[in-house]
C-alpha cells in the first residue's frame, strides 16, 4: 500500500475531521468519504464539461489502477451519467502477467455485478503481443497501444456500443503533451487524448471517453486503496525503457515549482487546439477488414501487423517441413 | 567576463582548431570565428525562415547583451539583409542606471557609425518610469515594456521605417509561453512574440523584428564578449521578484534532461498557432494619440497612464499652493 497518509495532522476540508489525504493541486486535505467524493465529482464534471450526454459504454479494463479505478467509478455514477455498463479485458498473451490481470479482473467485475468478456488478442492478430513485438522495430507501448485500440473499436462498434471508455490519465497525457512540445512533434498535439470525442458511425468509429484525463495516477491509486480495490501493481515486462519516462520525471520537478502546473498545460492545450480547425482528415476503409485507415495503400495498420505476423509464420512452418 | 570556456579539449566542429565555446543545444564547439559564424547564421536563417524581405530597420537598443549584440550583427549583416539600420535610446530616467546605459550606448553606437537617436520616455508619458511604476499596481517589468513598444512603433511610424528590431531571445520567450501553459493563460500564447511581424501601415503599426529568437542569452553574451561589445550587466533596479523567475529556472532542469527542448517547444508551439485562423481582433485608434487600441472606450494603454500620471501631478501641486 502507498504511503498516502499525510505527516502532519490535516483536517478534511469538507467536514473538519481528520484527513488521511492531501492533494497538492487542490491545496486540500480529505478523509477517506470526501475524497471518494471529490474523486467522483472530478469524473463527473469531466464528462459534462466536455459535453457527454450519455449512451451505452464499453469500459477496456487491463487490470491496472487506472482501469479498476475507473470501472468502480462509474458504476457508482452510472444513474448520474446516465450510462449503461459494460467492461471488456483483452488478454495480450504475456505469460504469467496476463494470467495474473485476467484473474483479478474476472473476479473483480464478477463481485461488481458488471456483465463482462475476455477476449484474445490472438483472435484478432493471429499471435500474442510478445510475439507480435518480437516483429517490429516499433516500441512495444506503440504496438500494443494501436492493437488494443482496434480491438476495443471493433468489438464497440459491432456490438453497437456508443462509446469505449479507457482509463488515461492525466500523467499519461501530460508526458505524452510535454514529450511533443519538447521533442518538436506538432503533429502529436493534434492527436493527444480528449476527455470526450463523439462516435462517428459513418466512418465505424466509436466515441471515446477519458474520464480520468484530470486525475494523476496517485489520485487513481489513492481511490483504489481507500475503496479496497484490487489491481495488478507490477509495470508490464515488455514496458520496460519507456521512451516517455524521462519526461514523465520532468513533472516531479515542474510540479515542485507550481502544484497546478500539470493540469494547467493539459487544459492550455486543448483550449488552443480547439481554436484549430482540423480540416477533416481523409478516411478510407481498409481492404482486408473494412475499419477506417488514413494509409494509401487502405490497408489498416492492424492489417498490416497481421500480414506481416502470417508471412513470418509461414516461413517458419516452411523452415519447419 | 563569464566563464564560457570549456574544461575538456574540444575541438572546432568546422575547422578543428582548439574550440573556446561549446553549444549544448547544437552539440557542438567551435573557435572564435566559426561560433561567430555560427550565430550571424542563426539570425540570417531566422528572418529568412519567417519571410523578411528586408526594409527600413529601426534597432532598440538598451544597453543590454541581447540588443547590443543585436546592431552589431544586424550591421554586419546588412546587406545580407538588404536593410537599412537606425537606432533608438530609450532614456527611461531610471536615475543612475539609465545614464550608464545611454553613455555605453551612445559611445558604441557611434563608433559603429550607426544612425542614432536618444529619446527620453518624458517627452511621451510626462513623467519617469520610476514616477509612473508608483502610478500603477501592475509590475514594472509589464508597464515599462507597455510604454517602449509604444515608443518604437511611433518613431518608427513616423519616420516611415518599415520595421522595429528588439533583442528579443529565446529564454525570454520559452520562459514567456512556459508560463503561459503552467498557469493557464491559453490568450498569452496567442499573444507571444514571433520573429518576423510584418508591417500594418493602416493600423499605424510597424512591423517586428525580433532576429534573436531562437538564440539564447548566453549565446548573445557569448558574442559579445567574443566581439569586445561592451554591455550593462546589471539587471534593472525595478525589475527585482519578476515573477518570470520562477519559470526561467525549471528550463534549467529541462534541458538537463534534453538540450534541445528549448527550441523545440517554441517551434512546436509557434508552429501550433500558425494553424489558428485568428479572426482580426477589433481595433479602433485611440482618441488622443491615434495609435491603434482595442480598448471600448478608445483611449490606449499608454494614453490612459498619461491621463493617471497628469492627474496625480495636478493633485500635488495643487496640495503645494
Amino acid at each position: 500500500m502507498v504511503n498516502f497518509l499525510i505527516n502532519k495532522l490535516k483536517r478534511c476540508r469538507v467536514c473538519g475531521s481528520t484527513a488521511v489525504v492531501f492533494i497538492p493541486y487542490a491545496n486540500a486535505a480529505f478523509c477517506k468519504s470526501h475524497f471518494i467524493a471529490f474523486y467522483e465529482r472530478k469524473i463527473k464534471k469531466t464528462l459534462d464539461d466536455y459535453g457527454f450526454k450519455g449512451g451505452k459504454v464499453l469500459v477496456g479494463v487491463s487490470g491496472g489502477k487506472d482501469s479498476m479505478a475507473l470501472i468502480y467509478a462509474l458504476k457508482r455514477l452510472q444513474n448520474d451519467l446516465n450510462i449503461d455498463l459494460y467492461a471488456v479485458h483483452i488478454d495480450l498473451g504475456i505469460h504469467e502477467y496476463s494470467e495474473k490481470s485476467k484473474k483479478i479482473v474476472s473476479s473483480f467485475l464478477s463481485d461488481l455485478g458488471i456483465e463482462f468478456e475476455i477476449v484474445n488478442v490472438r483472435r484478432f492478430i493471429n499471435a500474442s503481443i510478445p510475439k507480435v513485438v518480437q516483429t517490429s522495430r516499433r516500441p512495444a507501448c506503440a504496438i500494443c497501444g494501436l492493437i488494443k485500440r482496434y480491438i476495443l473499436n471493433s468489438i464497440a462498434y459491432e456490438n453497437d456500443y456508443d462509446y469505449i471508455a479507457t482509463g488515461h490519465n492525466l500523467d499519461d497525457v501530460s508526458t505524452y503533451l510535454l514529450k511533443a512540445f519538447l521533442t518538436h512533434r506538432s503533429e502529436d498535439i493534434l492527436r493527444a487524448p480528449t476527455p470526450v470525442s463523439p462516435p462517428k458511425k459513418e466512418y465505424k468509429l466509436v466515441g471515446r471517453l477519458r474520464p480520468q484525463l484530470f486525475l494523476s495516477e496517485r489520485d487513481n491509486q489513492l481511490y483504489c486503496e481507500l475503496n479496497h480495490i484490487p489491481y495488478i501493481d507490477d509495470p508490464c515486462p515488455l514496458s520496460s525503457g519507456a521512451s516517455l519516462f524521462k519526461y514523465k520525471l520532468l513533472w516531479t520537478k515542474i510540479l515542485e515549482t507550481n502544484p497546478v502546473s500539470q493540469i494547467n498545460f493539459v487544459k492550455t492545450v486543448f483550449e488552443t487546439r480547439e481554436k484549430i480547425d482540423e480540416s477533416v482528415q481523409k478516411l478510407d476503409f481498409c481492404k482486408y477488414c473494412g475499419y477506417p485507415t488514413t494509409s494509401d495503400d487502405k490497408i489498416c495498420a492492424v492489417c498490416r501487423i497481421k500480414l506481416r505476423v502470417n508471412k513470418l509464420k509461414i516461413k517458419t512452418d516452411n523452415r519447419k517441413h
